[in-house]
């Protein structure tokens, strides 16, 4: 986004950065020797197509080069290179991300991962699966379905983000309520260094505590402090058929009570989507369809599903659905059926397509306590109506991690300006409700100044001496979550 | 244990290492500032009880003084004078630890956390709670019990372990099969760091991905990274009362192979424990009750719960008893009997006391693949054979976490020294057996050199270079888990 590289130049990418446009002489020889000829492009319209990451507001600059190693000794060989040269390195996957983490540098080598796409080994009877980072999620999920097994994490972009991208962002999705995010499915990884090394840590055991956890300390890093070249993931048995609820609201204050009333019932779903006000219209306008016929047009909607399975699956959701009722839900209905229940997840699916007919969308990450979700749309609301922007919230109830959708009109760079404060203003809102900037997008290129409010000055200068530490030379990723001064 | 000392002049607490026993004067002073003169004990009597832990095999020095604050102020005040006087820190809970993570090193200050024990939280709502690291396991566990919440880590020393150590080991219990470990039930953290400055890490809500982990970095780092002074931890609802199976076999490898099967079938029992037939001896002959009656003793029995409830706890449980029985199981039994599942689990209980009656023992710790359990029965009792000692193979049999117990004469040195040599031989076996040197007591200061193994020079140097970025001066546990050089 022009707007905001030029406000703040010092920003990677931005035009006053100062950073080198081309390559120093003799690193194009060095990386064609590493990766082969027809692994590197510097022809400008290949090294546009892998500039930026799906987050429009985040700053992206040029690469220098795009390489596609196709294995470990390649990457380490082009991670040489480019120390040798002085020359940063952006690792990256399919660039479905959403915050900029993926992002260009100028005259920084884009390391594409996508080629190394094998899936080493799938062990059913340890659960596990060992697999290369250009490895699309569907793709494993798929291999792995076909034995019996799950592979929890499910980002919406899971038709075509890499397993690579999911690790470096530590990914969440609509499982976490009850699985957890990438984190919490990854047994050890093979990571290259900046010194050229081939790292691994963890193991192939369920279990295991030898040493630090440089495993979770590598995911969710994005890209900063070395690139994940192969990982060993646990799976889960395969869910049963899920059992879904629908419950209508008349105010998000008591779709807040319900997913409140939820935890404290114990109830875990498999799956707990709440839409607010102006989402329900979004759809409803988009689609032509009132969803409770003739009555008012509810001011929330939970969506809810189970996936224990037969009996115990509709037992779940007819708790919650009582918990719901309870809360003072005016519509509710509960269903085994899979046709049924697909329909009843399509409102939460139609949002984007409904909002992108009233013009460009952006989704915000902010993640707060389960008690907050009611106040947080109610921020929002009040956001939208004072920065003229619509926001409308979507989101895992489940886990308090709400994604408000700004939508505004891109041509106008006031309007630009007005939804980027609205995107901030909303960060700063679950911010004093107790939440956290990222539940599962990352900080990227577009909230390094909220994670260094959110960790405060000692959490930060922590976050420089391991990044010093691990990449004394800044290679990795430069500009991204964090800066070095 | 002086044989081992004796044999490493470089461990620190042996006689020959070379630090200081008494502390330098001016520091005792600004401790007794920091904490009170009631929190500074220097009488031999009182420091030579907190000088070591439940690890027999692992060497210990004495106490230059302990030190007992009861806030983070005065924990930060230690953590300054002890660095300004170039004197290293062991932070310590109630000692139940079995890798020596918490034995007193010669000369420096022991830090017991155990006055810092408050339960400063427990939000229902969004079923987490607050404490302080001082906090004894059973403590938690009862306070969010009567609140129908439940907290999962439980190590075997659950009435009398503290958080904080539970935390510093990554503890992990029975539990893990189906919840994890003590990271697994972490939030955040606020820790108090070599400069003396407080870290906060993580966060209050159930997902957040904003910076690298530094609280998973930590928890487990053995308090060689900070010492934790508050920890944030997520409750579950309060699992259903358990249904139990018992399964004997006539062989440690159809006991493995129902592991392999249920692991195949898609089962996550609430825990899954086995006996070899040494443990199972000892037992009978403690008893005086044959658990098969005429029948012969079986060479291995497992032990299965499932807290998913009533009908659906009963149908897991006969799912394993068809899994176990398919494996080739001589007797079976399953109850959703309260007391009848006590008994059943009762001859687990009795295995160290059992073993007690024969001799010293000790506990190994090694997880392996769970296809590798039978494997890893068959390499203890080689190992047994070999080196004359008695290995009782006891484990969390669903993650593959086993502990091997060997049973020892104390008293005679050339036995000690047996002891010891099967205890390693063990890690190896479990290492070749694609397995990991600890599960869940830790690396502390008996198993550096299998870390080292395991990890490789290159985790090594990235262990040693996070260590350095954050205790520069080398002030927290020396020599526990990894040497500097």
């Amino acid at each position: 986004m022009d707007v905001l590289a030029a406000a703040d130049p010092t920003l990677p990418g931005s035009p006053a950065d100062g950073r080198r446009h081309t390559l120093p002489p003799g690193l194009l020889d060095a990386l064609r020797a590493a990766v082969g000829p027809g692994g590197v492009a510097v022809d400008p319209d290949v090294t546009a197509s892998y500039a930026r990451d799906m987050m429009p507001l985040a700053p992206a600059g040029t690469p220098g080069a795009v390489v596609l190693p196709t294995d470990t000794g390649q990457v380490a060989a082009v991670v040489r290179a480019c120390a040798e040269a002085g020359v940063p390195i952006v690792p990256r996957g399919a660039g479905s991300g959403l915050s900029g983490a993926a992002n260009a540098v100028d005259g920084a080598v884009t390391l594409v991962m996508t080629r190394m796409d094998a899936i080493l080994e799938v062990d059913e009877a340890n659960r596990l699966a060992v697999v290369q980072p250009g490895v699309v999620n569907r793709d494993l999920r798929r291999a792995v379905e076909s034995r019996g097994l799950f592979y929890a994490p499910d980002p919406s972009s899971y038709d075509w983000c890499t397993l690579g991208g999911n690790l470096s962002t530590n990914a969440g999705g609509l499982c976490c309520v009850k699985y957890g995010v990438t984190t919490d499915a990854v047994l050890g990884l093979q990571v290259v260094l900046a010194s050229g090394e081939v790292l691994r840590t963890g193991r192939r055991t369920v279990k295991g505590v030898a040493g630090y956890d440089l495993t979770r300390l590598i995911v969710g890093s994005e890209g900063t402090l070395g690139v994940i070249t192969e990982a060993t993931l646990s799976l889960r048995p395969l869910p049963a058929a899920p059992c879904t609820l629908v419950a209508a609201f008349s105010s998000a204050e008591q779709a807040g009570a319900a997913v409140t009333g939820a935890v404290r019932a114990g109830l875990v779903p498999s799956l707990l989507e709440i839409m607010d006000a102006t989402s329900i219209t979004a759809v409803e306008r988009h689609t032509g369809v009132r969803m409770l016929g003739d009555e008012d047009t509810p001011a929330a909607l939970l969506l809810g599903q189970s996936d224990a399975g037969g009996a115990l699956g509709m037992a779940e959701m007819e708790h919650l659905e009582r918990v719901c009722l309870a809360a003072g839900a005016v519509f509710s209905f509960v269903t085994d059926d899979l046709a049924e229940g697909r329909m009843l997840l399509q409102a939460r699916r139609d949002v984007l397509t409904a909002l992108e007919t009233l013009g460009s969308w952006l989704t915000d990450d902010v993640c707060v306590p389960r008690t907050a979700i009611a106040p947080l749309i109610a921020a929002c609301a009040r956001i939208a109506a004072e920065e003229g922007v619509v926001v409308a919230v979507v989101g895992h109830a489940g886990d308090g991690n709400m994604h408000p959708t700004l939508v505004y009109d891109a041509a106008d760079p006031a309007h630009v300006a007005a939804a980027h404060r609205a995107f901030d203003r909303i960060l700063t809102a679950g911010t004093e409700l107790g939440g956290t900037v990222t539940g599962e997008h990352g900080i990227g290129r577009i909230k390094q100044d909220f994670l260094a409010r959110e960790i405060g000055p000692v959490g930060l200068s922590v976050h420089r001496a391991i990044k010093a530490a691990l990449d004394p030379q800044g290679l990795f990723n430069p500009g991204s979550m964090f800066s070095m001064r």
